[in-house]
Parts: C-alpha cells; sequence; structure tokens
C-alpha cells in the first residue's frame, strides 16, 4: 500500500478501504506517516467527504486504537453528552453538576479548543490546579463520590483521535462531518456509556455551518450508534449567536458558576432542556418530571455544591479563577435595535485576543475573553458598551473590524 | 495575518489576496509556517484552484523569493524548453544536445521527480560524477564552451519553488494547473531567457490528464509570458503513452544517446520536431531550416558529440552508466494488436521498482527501469516479451496487476 495513492484516491473523490484507512490513520498513529501527508489527506477528506461506508470503517479503526471502557464495574445510570462545539459553549459545566445532582452518573471526557471553538478541557484548565488527568483509580473514585467527573482523553483511549484532532485543529480541516462523527462517536463508544445525547451545533460560529448538515450529520451519528447499540439522541441547535454572554476560558467558568447559581437568560433554559433530555434518555420517567428535577438542585443549591465538589474532586482552587484586569469597553457607534452578535466574527475576536491555538504548540491565555454586554433585541443607543473584552496586552489596539460583530438596525436617523 | 484564514478561505473557494499568498508561501520558506500548514493550503488549492490574479501574484512572489538571471552578459541566443513532464519523457537530454550543435545556447534549469513523472536532474545524476550544482563561474562558462548545461535549481534562484516543489511531490499535491504554471514560469522567468518552448503533455501518465486542462494550461502560461515580455510557444503533446522505450533514470539517459546516435522512431521525430520550432522561434530562419539543420547535426555526429562535451563538462562520466543486472521479461498470455501502453499503470510499476520518491527524503535507485519491447500496433503472440524490467531486487515478485499495462486487441480466438 502507498500513502500517495491513498491521498490522490481522495483527491480524486473515490472512497478508500478499511485496509487503506487503516494504513494511513494507524501509520500516522505510528509516526510512520508524516504530518504534513496527513493533513494533506485531511483536507482531501473535508473537501471530497466520507461516505457512510468509509465514517463506520474509520470509527472502527479509532476505537480499535485504544481500550475501551467497561463501566458495569460500578452500580449507577451512566450518561454523556457531547457538543459538536459553537462559540462560547460551557453546557457541560452547568449540565454535568446538574445531572449528578439528580443522582446520575456523568464520565465525561472533553477535547481541547479545535479551530474557533473553545474546548471545555481548555476552560477547566483555566482553574489552577484543575486536574485533567486522573489516574484509573481516581476515575472510579470520582464517578462515585461526586457523579460528575471530566477528564481530557488520555493515550488509552481512542489515541488516533488525539493525534488527528491536534492536527486538524492547525490546518484547517476541522469542517468535515465525517471526520467530525467519527472524532465523536469513537470516543463516546469508547468510553461505555450507552445514552448518550449529542448536541448538533450549526451556524457561522460552529463547526457544522447549516441545519441541513446538522441534519445529515444526526443521520449519521444515530446509524453509527445503532451500529454499536448506543443510544443517540441528537439536538439540532442554532449557533449564529454565541452561546451565553461570556466568550473565554476563565470567563466561561465563571458564567457556567453564575448559571447554577440561579442566573437566567437563554443558555440558562438551553442547560435546563439538555438535562432533563438525558434524564428522560436514560431513565424512567417523563420530560417534565425530570425538568422539574433540575429546576429542584438549582434552586435547592445541591448543583452548584456539585461543580464546587467536582472542582475540588479534581484538584482545583476555584478561588483563584483569574480574568485579566485590563479591559476595554467596546461602545456602540450608531442607535437602534441589536439584530445580530455574529458567533463567527465574535470567534476570531476571541482568537485575535489569545483565547484559541493558531498552532500545535501554542499556549492559551486563559484570563482573556470578551463579555457581552448586550443580547439580541436590545435597543442600543449611541455609546451604549455592546461588550467589554479583557485583555493581558494593555496596548491591545482595538480594530474598526471589530465592532462589525454586531448589527444594530431601525434606529432614528 | 493568520494562515488559518488563508487555508480555511481557500477550502471555501474563496480568493487570496498578494498579501495573504506572500504570507502563506514566503512564510513557509522562511520556517515560519510549518509543513503540515502548507500542504493543507497547498491541497485546498489543488482541489479548488487559484485563479488567473492569484497565478500572476504567485508568479510574481516566486521570482521575488530570489535572484534573476541576466542573460545580457554573453553574446548568443538563448533559449530554453521545458515539459510538464511525462512518463519516459527525455527530450531535454536529446532536444539540448542538437540545439547546442545548431549554434544556440540553452541554459537549462531541470527538476527532481515529482509525482508519478521523473526528473531531468534525477536522470542525470544516474551518471557518475555528473555535477548538477555548478558555480556562476563554471555556468557562463559551460554556456560559452559546450552551448547546453543543464543544472538543479539553486537556492539563489526561486528558493520558493524549491521547497514547495519538495512538498507537493510527496503530499499528492502535484495536479493542479496553477500551481504548476507558476512553478514553471518563475523559474523560466528567472532564468533570463526570453524565447521559450513549453512542452504540455496531457493524459494519463502526465500531470495534466486532459486536453481541455491542457489548453487551459497553454493559455495560463502564455498570458504569464507577455507580462513579462518573454516569448512562450505552448506545444500540446498526448501523454497516454509512455515517452520512447526506456522508463528508469539510467536507461532514459541510455535511450537518449541512442536517439543523438541515430535511432529512429516516435521519440526521434518529437525531438527533431521540437527542436526545428524552438530554433524557428529565436532566429530569423524558417522552421523547414531549422529541422533540415537539427538532421544534419544528427548525421554529422556533432549532437551526440556535444551530448558527450555536456556530461564531461559537468563532470560525469558516461562509461560508468549502470543498468542493473538483474532483469525479469513480462511476456504477453494473449494474441492479438497491442493497442495501449498505459503510461499512469506503467509509471506505478516504475515506481514499485524504484525509480520514483515516496517521500522527501527517499533515494532513488537509478539502475532500475522498464524497456518496452513492443510499441503500439505491434503484433503480439503468445509468450512475447511486452517489455523487461530491470530489477536491483532479485526476488522482486511480478504482480498479475503489472500486465494490465498493455492492451491487446482483436487476436484470433
Amino acid at each position: 500500500m502507498n500513502i500517495l495513492e491513498i491521498i490522490e484516491k481522495k483527491k480524486n473523490k473515490e472512497n478508500l478501504t478499511y485496509e487503506e484507512l487503516d494504513y494511513a490513520f494507524n501509520g500516522y498513529l505510528k509516526q510512520e506517516i508524516p504530518d504534513y501527508q496527513m493533513s494533506a489527506l485531511l483536507m482531501a477528506i473535508c473537501l471530497n467527504e466520507l461516505n457512510e461506508e468509509e465514517i463506520f470503517n474509520l470509527t472502527e479503526i479509532f476505537i480499535k486504537s485504544g481500550e475501551v471502557i467497561d463501566l458495569s464495574k460500578l452500580d449507577g445510570i451512566f450518561i454523556d453528552k457531547h457538543s459538536t462545539g459553537g462559540v462560547g459553549d460551557k453546557t457541560t459545566l452547568v449540565i454535568g453538576p446538574i445531572v449528578a445532582a439528580c443522582g446520575l452518573k456523568m464520565p465525561k471526557m472533553s477535547g481541547r479548543g479545535l479551530g474557533l471553538t473553545g474546548g471545555t478541557i481548555d476552560k477547566l484548565e483555566s482553574i489552577p490546579g484543575f486536574n485533567v488527568y486522573l489516574t484509573e483509580e481516581e476515575f472510579w473514585q470520582g464517578l462515585k463520590e461526586v457523579g460528575f467527573i471530566d477528564v481530557a482523553q488520555n493515550e488509552k483511549l481512542v489515541p488516533l483521535d488525539k493525534v488527528i484532532y491536534a492536527l486538524r485543529d492547525v490546518t484547517g480541516t476541522t469542517e468535515s462531518l465525517g471526520l467530525i462523527a467519527v472524532s465523536i462517536m469513537s470516543k463516546k463508544i469508547a468510553s461505555g456509556t450507552k445514552n448518550i445525547l449529542i448536541d448538533i451545533k450549526y451556524g457561522n460560529g460552529a463547526l457544522i455551518k447549516t441545519k441541513e448538515k446538522a441534519l445529515e450529520f444526526a443521520e449519521i451519528i444515530k446509524n453509527i450508534g445503532q451500529k454499536y447499540q448506543v443510544k443517540v439522541l441528537p439536538i439540532i441547535d442554532d449557533m449564529n449567536t454565541p452561546l451565553g454572554n461570556n466568550i473565554g476560558n476563565a470567563l466561561e467558568v465563571k458564567e457556567a458558576m453564575d448559571i447554577l447559581q440561579g442566573k437566567q437568560g437563554k443558555l440558562t433554559d438551553l442547560c435546563l432542556d439538555l438535562s432533563a433530555k438525558l434524564i428522560n434518555l436514560a431513565c424512567d420517567i417523563s420530560y417534565e418530571e425530570a425538568k422539574q428535577k433540575c429546576l429542584d438542585v438549582i434552586n435547592n443549591n445541591q448543583a452548584y455544591q456539585k461543580f464546587l465538589d467536582f472542582v475540588k474532586f479534581q484538584k482545583g482552587d476555584i478561588t483563584k479563577l483569574k480574568i485579566s484586569p485590563y479591559s476595554l469597553e467596546v461602545k456602540a457607534n450608531e442607535e437602534g435595535i441589536l439584530t445580530e452578535i455574529n458567533a463567527h466574527k465574535i470567534a476570531l475576536l476571541a482568537r485575535s485576543l489569545g483565547c484559541f491555538r493558531q498552532t500545535k504548540d501554542d499556549k492559551i491565555d486563559y484570563s482573556v475573553g470578551i463579555v457581552l454586554n448586550k443580547n439580541i433585541g436590545d435597543y442600543i443607543n449611541i455609546n451604549d458598551t455592546l461588550c467589554t473584552l479583557y485583555i493581558s496586552n494593555p496596548n491591545f489596539y482595538l480594530n474598526e473590524k471589530d465592532l462589525e460583530c454586531f448589527k444594530i438596525e431601525g434606529g432614528k436617523l
């Protein structure tokens, strides 16, 4: 077999066999195939896509590259959730504590930032001391004692995904439906949970750009789930507007805490809805009952306490969460109704502040980010603060283009 | 500027500005942008192509990355030729000595193997001692004394092409018309010649697959020439069948020598035609007169002598040219007329013997290759030798698939 022939086949829109996919991807894992050949193949896959059989085969190759967790060792109902990623998406940090407070177990494995979307692991690491690498013993102990843990992928589970994920992130090859499906489903299946909610974000700020693609994606992951006897509930969600008000690692942790302490808004509603759907998927209770339970654990502070237990169990010191002391307000230069907060443009702005990685070895600045001070539908007066930038370089220069994140319409002339 | 945004723009079929192309390509040259990002960009360019303005801009960026030769230092009429590459294409090694024997000067700069086509530099290096890196002094001396020299690209002229060429070769990204045009024309313009024949090969064995694409390519390079006041004569040539009988580095040098010593055939006719066209393009004499001159220098042995002078000047020892002593005959298993010798399949077979590179650091085996023993139109009997493989591994195993290089039709039942 020959890697050039494999790259050329995909470039020419031909389908790859199990053996060819295995040769290319495991060859890359074994470092027999260099970065630059794999990134060319990934770009060809991005532009010419994988068909269903290729996706099934690649999922199997990914799963087989490592170990599979057997959750039957521990009593309890296990659930898992995954979001395909969006700008400002911190739902895991809200849902995990809620469902754990409701008595379920959520052994979550999260990723680092990919493309223009943040990763939950990066967000957690903004909490000083937070350990995303638990030992096997700690893993089981955390599930037993807290009910919610969140760890980085380790080399034992789907090691192939780890190396491919890192390469996609820095080569503009994050947007292939097939590669996204393989990455998510291989990890979920190897994690051992049999009830999985997949929150599919679409829009200009998400990996998946259109509703049509999101529906196609939902079909793909349901079919993969079926092959492995796993219940997959796909939820499709618009992501043209950032999720919540905060974008940036430490800032997003703070917003999750605010919600668990009772802050209201669209993001709170979404987290309650997803939590209830998860409980309904895994347990024998109705969606309405489940939702009431979720509301209860927020109101009686049990969910927030779970969050604190979870952070403490993973050695984080939440009192030391640091948000940059330097801030800069972006003011409106026109009057009217705020009709758009463009998630993609907000993400580009966040990237320019240092929230995301640009090459594999980049360090993230956890303390920087954006707080949106206005919501869609708000009436804006000239000089109102649209958003506040938390920056680490006090000489940061604000660009005219940054105002394009916001669309204000229908003001007085 | 941000390399990920540039990759994503091209992935999304948007056009890149001069500044973006400059940032990406010169960033790669300065090693500020890693291999894996450039190969993703090259694949996106391959699949979504460059428009005319991007091609003009990239050509200029390539030329400006190095020095430009001023040929006016030396008297004489300078010509240059280039072939877009095909299987078994050794025309440079025949045309150079012919035109030099006719009194013109050909300062040729050649490349190494790209994809499934050989490179003239690799062929020359199969001659023991042959030096493809001349000093500036030797360059002018060779042109003055011999009239034909052939050197590898050096770092001073279009250094950008050298690094991009090497990366395209090992990432399946050789087939972009735009990238091919930029690579060829930047080198030709930097080489200083004002009369250039470009031999555009198309077909399954060439970088350019169809006649339509070849015509499009001819238009592109004529337009680039015009921008730089260079006369470009594009010739379009079918390459579905290998050029000549020999494929493989040392074997191709040998075939060029045979032609210069009077061997007849299709390849000889082609070399005479191209030589005459070149002379006609650069000098004030008709094609017919030019062709007669070319025939004369073959018949009176002056062209062959030029070849020997050329090899000697560049320190090669032609008596030591080595072809592997191990050979294997591929026999026909059916009877009929030979209607096809598939250049692409022949190239794959040649690659499996070791004629070409598969990764940037691969070594080529100069001594191996294929000699075609039959030509299209020949009547074939069972057990006739179709081709002879010169191999270096005496345990080489011949594959059933290798017979698919040949199509034999219309035999008795």
